[in-house]
């Protein structure tokens, strides 16, 4: 037999391997996705995602409005439409936003498919390769993606229960400043944090602001969670007190629906113009089937009774975790959140959520480990659960399922010191759309 | 009076305008934007857009399809879905490109939002700023955007009646080389060119692709109107006879509507990859709703004597375009498309597309500039007009308002000797994405 040298990873196979961008190596593709494909098998439950649980949505309602949008303005809603978005539509988000304190103009809004476009835009337009980021720790793990393929530079702040620390802000921003970095934009999610369930304070909120308009630096806040409150209405958005300093991304993906791929960014003047072309670039222009259907759905649906039922579903859920914890994970300390979809949960000492990973989805039961959440590759103590989707019953037998592979996996410790590490698990920075 | 000095352009109104990219300043709002604004207006026929005409389309059928999606998929249609796209949706793609003889698998399909996201991604992960990609003079105003965008250094090269010359990219290519300048990909449009309604001929393509493949370039296919010819069946694609050379791109958008924003890319397996990876982070995942729009329509409507009434009404659109202008323009030339949606006209001796088009659009008629379809700024002897959207009565009338702004451009000239250049109209770059 002859003894065969495996090719380098990559290049076998793939003759354009030398020509990609240096944007591209940054692209890579988790070795835990293949976990990913299989947590979506009926017999795992998955705490992982991020869906939203759409069996309340009034589908026939929804289906007839759509019927009626393409058999009367289906030439409008089959055609091209504009970069920056229908204008009926970017009027209806005026009134969306208007819940959580916002006033702006039509003229503001950029219409973008999802929120996560407004976040490749935004970095698209501001990051050169190198200049820095700030953004909370943990983060969400889509920013973190596409903050990574624009060859940013991401330094996290701490959080603690009241969301971002402005202390450890002011300290962060003058300490780049004295090192002379470049920072961009400071990233943040103030409520119902992805993943970490905490909300930034009332308190907090202009302390931030002003710490990063004394330092010159753009806030982006990013809030696909913050009419999903369970306990009181919501807080003012960022947004709400300063126009110059803050990038408002909001979305349609949670509180209604993310097929149509709907979300918006508000920007200054300036900044939208970049943003219009920006996103011309990238798209031409977002799907005015899917606008319409949106604007169709916000005109004669009861939206806002909608979302009130979507807070009392999301709570019943939220209870069913934090219960099940409580009653099998007691070794476990985890955030209580007050709206949105997840809890974060920090794992008994000297357990590794990210090597654990395969055994729970030996085990039928799949998070996110905390490392997806870190530039650094730090988080391995923690893991997201998200309770969202399951039906509280999954949801128990979920944690029932998780805390066995814990308890498991605590035995392995204790016989081998340490949490072993299969080589196929390396690296969690893309898990994939369904985990998000 | 006090004496005001002007402040910089952008400057005064944008607090951030020192925080861009440096790609940012690559994306530049036209100054004819606001032209393209009025062009809209009824009183203007505009032979400028590149709208499809969607009277025709069957929307109570559309209308219908889209009801019963929503209504018994509903929980899917509106849900995230896979980065790549539908499975289904990718099996019918092979059925439409199967007419152009390309044979492929499912996994080599990635659908996007509007094959302008494909572009886009193709861009990000092969260009670095300064890399060079190789184009037809003229080609794509949008494609030029992109390209512009990601920093690439385009180089053209001429075509003729018969497409893209093979001597000429076998110059451009031994020249780029012998440079040492880093050449990424040949971009091309070969069936009823985007703006030049040429069709590269099937003699050619074999020379293009051994020319390419001789020198490492990647060749990217961009192909929206293949299908949309007056005379015979689509010629066999590029990529028909080369997997790994070629990259396809395909839209929905041309052959059906482009309000779903459904487009896809074909390529080799490690690109195919990369791409999912890079529409993730842009977009997270193309909307469910949409593609199963698509798939609906394709699984349940005669898609094909769809295509083939397209056919029959482009083409009398055309005759009504080319027999317009010969008895109008006699002193201009002209291509006579034998598909798609342009022609491409060359103004006689002296004129300038782009100084004259502010007079053309108070005389009722807009076209595009040929400067917008060059990366350097020529072109200014050529005009793009489109006949895909106005009825021939409108596409009559507009030539003959054409001509009557060309007889006074004329005597203009004559008096002054040149065509005055009014101050606001500098830059066609980016006309915005009506135009396209």
């Amino acid at each position: 037999m002859t003894s065969l040298t495996p090719p380098t990873p990559g290049t076998r196979l793939d003759p354009w391997f030398g020509a990609y961008a240096q944007r591209a190596h940054n692209m890579r593709a988790s070795e835990v996705r293949a976990l990913f494909a299989v947590v979506n098998r009926p017999e795992v439950v998955s705490l992982a995602g991020g869906m939203p649980y759409l069996e309340g949505l009034p589908l026939g309602v929804i289906a007839d409005t759509m019927q009626r949008v393409i058999a009367t303005q289906g030439t409008t809603a089959l055609q091209y439409g504009s970069g920056q978005g229908l204008e009926e539509l970017r009027e209806q988000i005026l009134d969306v936003m208007r819940l959580e304190g916002i006033d702006a103009h039509p003229d503001d809004v950029v219409v973008t498919t999802g929120s996560q476009q407004a976040l490749d835009l935004v970095t698209r337009i501001f990051i050169d390769p190198g200049d820095v980021i700030v953004a909370e720790a943990p983060s969400y793990v889509g920013a973190l993606g596409v903050f990574r393929s624009y060859q940013a530079d991401i330094v996290h702040v701490p959080i603690d229960g009241d969301g971002l620390i402005p202390e450890a802000l002011e300290e962060t921003l003058t300490r780049l400043a004295a090192q002379g970095r470049r920072v961009k934009f400071l990233y943040t999610i103030p409520n119902f944090h992805n993943p970490a369930g905490v909300t930034l304070s009332l308190e907090r909120r202009p302390r931030i602001l002003e710490i990063a308009r004394r330092h010159g630096v753009l806030v982006i806040e990013d809030n696909p969670y913050g009419l999903l409150g369970f306990s009181h209405d919501p807080l003012p958005a960022m947004r709400s007190t300063d126009e110059e300093g803050v990038l408002y991304l909001g979305s349609f993906s949670k509180t209604f629906a993310p097929g149509f791929r709907v979300g918006w960014v508000v920007a200054p003047h300036a900044v939208r113009e970049k943003l219009v072309l920006a996103s011309e670039s990238a798209i031409l222009c977002p799907s005015n089937a899917s606008q319409m259907a949106i604007s169709a759905y916000l005109s004669t649906s009861d939206w806002k009774g909608q979302i009130k039922s979507f807070r009392e579903l999301y709570r019943e859920r939220r209870d069913a975790m934090v219960g099940a914890l409580a009653e099998h994970l007691p070794d476990a300390s985890w955030t209580v959140p007050d709206g949105g979809f997840y809890t974060w949960v920090k794992l008994p000492d000297g357990l590794d959520s990210k090597s654990m990973l395969p055994r729970a989805v030996t085990g039928r039961v799949a998070y996110v480990p905390g490392t997806a959440f870190f530039a650094d590759g730090s988080g391995a103590d923690h893991m997201r659960l998200s309770y969202c989707f399951p039906t509280p019953e999954r949801i128990r037998e979920g944690v029932r399922r998780l805390a066995a592979v814990v308890n498991a996996e605590r035995e392995l410790v204790e016989i081998f010191g340490t949490s072993p590490s299969p080589d196929d698990v390396t690296d969690i920075d893309n898990p994939g759309p369904d985990s998000l």
